[in-house]
């Protein structure tokens, strides 16, 4: 069927067939079905979506443009967790030592910063000598002798959806749930993984503002997995305030090895043991729940989870000192405190905002050739709920360049809404789905 | 504003400004707005639509991407008159004439036949020596001079459309009546026109198959030309059915000019009488139509209007003698008769199918690159609501290519609907809106 063709009857809501898809995006990555033409089918699919079917067959084409790994030489259920980005969110960073430390093999092909939210591979990056561009024959190693591996995207894997998602960004098409589910499917099922969870934040700070579209966008990621024979479990969370009490690169490492060690605070370890949890009853390491959270208690308490992440620290190229000794992590030279200035409850924190007040302070990148600081940040000394006082600290900013400071202290105080009633608390997992 | 929000914008049902709108197509057709950002934006606006202010800046910036025609130094009130395409429609050649004869100045620029459609050019080129392809400085003159001249599409008129209309046909988005009618309305008010009359083609031969949408059609057209202060009005007129006996460009010249002689058949006299006396209306050349048909029956009985195509015809580089005297027009070699074979009543005849069978005996163009045979086409000999007997002639086709005979005559021939009922008859035009 010739491009036109297809165009015209996703334009007029027909469905289209499997071979069709897949012959579109195979000769848009070969260059023969011209950007022009792609476009006007990213808008009739934003327009008339695509059924369970189509996007599975979407899905497959995207994943069958590159090489697909195959990690069957590591023995046991593989499982990845992926987040669809939210701010101070570094469950990765203590989720695959964890589900590795309860023998779960952890392939994790992780992205970089971009906007108001952080990457996973910049805070890895902020570990001095980590490295997250191994090739891929290391990263199968590492899977299979550390039991995880944590690397960026490289360019043979799901090749279509890079090429995809410049289009999508100039095009007006990037917040299309079908398109947002199959390009991160296909870069996920590209790893090799039998299984995977999914991490799906709703609220303010997240891409999904409403429950309902993060339920529909999570349905439909599943829909995909299930059309290519792999479970996937998702759990919608909270991203009403930023997960945990840093944002920055370097100040995220710290907070995940203190989970490590039992020493983080409360809404970033439940959030973190519950998705770690769902990787431990994925890969038949425990029957439930419950008996996962169990394992995953013990492995913090006897320190194999902290131990896990030097060996995957050392094993990428890390020194696995910075994390005993966290004070060689990189510093910020400067802190300065914002306090206070009314008496009464958070009731929320614009997680947008301190994303793009932390990207402002050099923590994240407003372009992509945009360079990161990884020392700097902040440490949110207030979170949903708790009750204030004038002249109490509300957040401590880590800086390097004075410069920045004002600016971004105003930033960071107008993020934080404050009132005289104590705010109804609200779960951090919202819903879970399979 | 940047392209990105633009499209945004539209895509999420926002109105956009008249200087966005300008900026955009301006930019595309510099080449600053990339191919792949205007197909996406113009899928949007095939679900979104255009207001009437939308409408209106968007033919305003497509009809300013070029020249604008200024004919101020030809007196009186300009009228052209524009149909949406149809088989056998030959009305330009005498319509021009005829207004013309009767004092109204016609500039008119005219397009190329393709696909299943004949084009008024392609008409024209069947008298020997005539040149559509004249400078503008010539056209000019001879709409002063003659009172008519018909040419053909020029590159400094509309550059956008031109660019835009070539991304459309590989996007599938044609068939989106606010791109149809700006596409329209540039062209046309690029030729310098004060007033316009469309001749909106509704049935199973033309582009609008129901009422509905060739009114909504014809009522866009008219809110762009209002936007521009130009007055337009609309027919919408019969395609059930080729118009007159004809199809075929020196066969359709033969008819065009015995409609001036008074010859022709009352379908074709009839649309083009009633277009030609609203172009009398709108130039102050006659009252109201009952005064302007007066006017043209006068021009057709003094032999006026034949005289004014000889004039025309010999302004434009062809030989008047094959008007004077028909038979020196391009005949085909061989001519071949289709037979009638069961007895009852046309009921009607698939005008697409005519076409598509007359471009297969070589009357048209299936390519842009395809050499046209100006002789070939067919005469119907019968027509919707005539009685027939097995034996009669039902078509009779003009030929040079023996090898195409047989596939063309069952074509034609399976392009006849026939039944034992007489079929109601039908208005020749449907409606009449301004």
């Amino acid at each position: 069927m010739r491009p036109y063709e297809l165009i015209k009857a996703k334009r007029d809501g027909q469905k289209l067939q499997g071979p069709d898809i897949a012959a579109f995006i195979d000769g848009y990555t070969k260059g023969s079905v011209p950007d022009y033409q792609m476009s006007a089918m990213l808008m009739a699919v934003f327009f008339k979506g695509l059924d369970d079917a189509e996007l599975g067959a979407w899905a497959k084409a995207m994943l069958f443009s590159g090489e697909v790994l195959d990690l069957s030489d590591t023995p046991g259920v593989k499982v990845d967790k992926h987040s669809t980005g939210g701010v101070g969110d570094k469950v990765s960073l203590s989720l695959a030592p964890l589900a590795a430390a309860c023998g779960v093999p952890v392939p994790m092909i992780s992205g970089r910063g971009l906007g108001h939210t952080g990457g996973t591979l910049d805070k890895l990056e902020s570990i001095p000598g980590f490295k997250v561009d191994l090739p891929v024959s290391e990263y199968r190693r590492l899977v299979r002798e550390v039991g995880a591996c944590l690397i960026g995207q490289t360019a043979t894997l799901a090749p279509a959806d890079k090429k995809l998602y410049a289009l999508r960004d100039v095009t007006a098409t990037v917040d299309c749930i079908p398109l947002i589910a199959s390009s991160i499917m296909s870069k996920k099922l590209a790893e090799g993984i039998d299984a995977l969870v999914l991490d799906v934040k709703v609220g303010s700070g997240a891409f999904m503002k409403e429950v309902e579209d993060a339920r529909t966008l999570a349905r439909t990621m599943i829909s995909i997995g299930r059309e290519m024979g792999k479970k996937v479990v998702a759990l919608l969370t909270d991203m009403e305030q930023p997960l945990g009490r840093t944002v920055g690169n370097a100040l995220e490492v710290i907070e995940a090895v203190e989970m490590l060690r039992g020493n983080a605070p409360a809404d970033y370890t439940e959030v973190t043991l519950a998705l770690t949890a769902e990787m431990l009853v994925l890969a038949g390491r425990a029957k439930d729940a419950k008996e996962a959270r169990h394992a995953l208690f013990a492995a913090i308490k006897d320190g194999s989870a902290e131990k896990k992440l030097h060996e995957l620290v050392k094993a990428q190229g890390g020194d696995p000192s910075a994390i005993a000794d966290l004070t060689k992590l990189p510093r910020a030279k400067h802190t300065a405190v914002v306090a206070v200035s009314t008496s009464g409850f958070v009731q929320g924190i614009d997680s947008e905002a301190v994303g793009l007040a932390a990207m402002a302070l050099g923590a994240g990148r407003e372009r992509t050739d945009s360079v990161i600081d990884p020392a700097v940040g902040f440490v949110l000394e207030k979170k949903v709920g708790d009750a204030v006082a004038p002249g109490e600290p509300l957040v401590t900013v880590h800086y390097n360049d004075a410069a920045k400071l004002d600016a971004v202290k105003a930033r960071v105080a107008a993020a934080y809404r404050i009132g005289a009633e104590r705010p109804a608390p609200r779960p951090l997992v919202l819903e879970r789905l399979e």
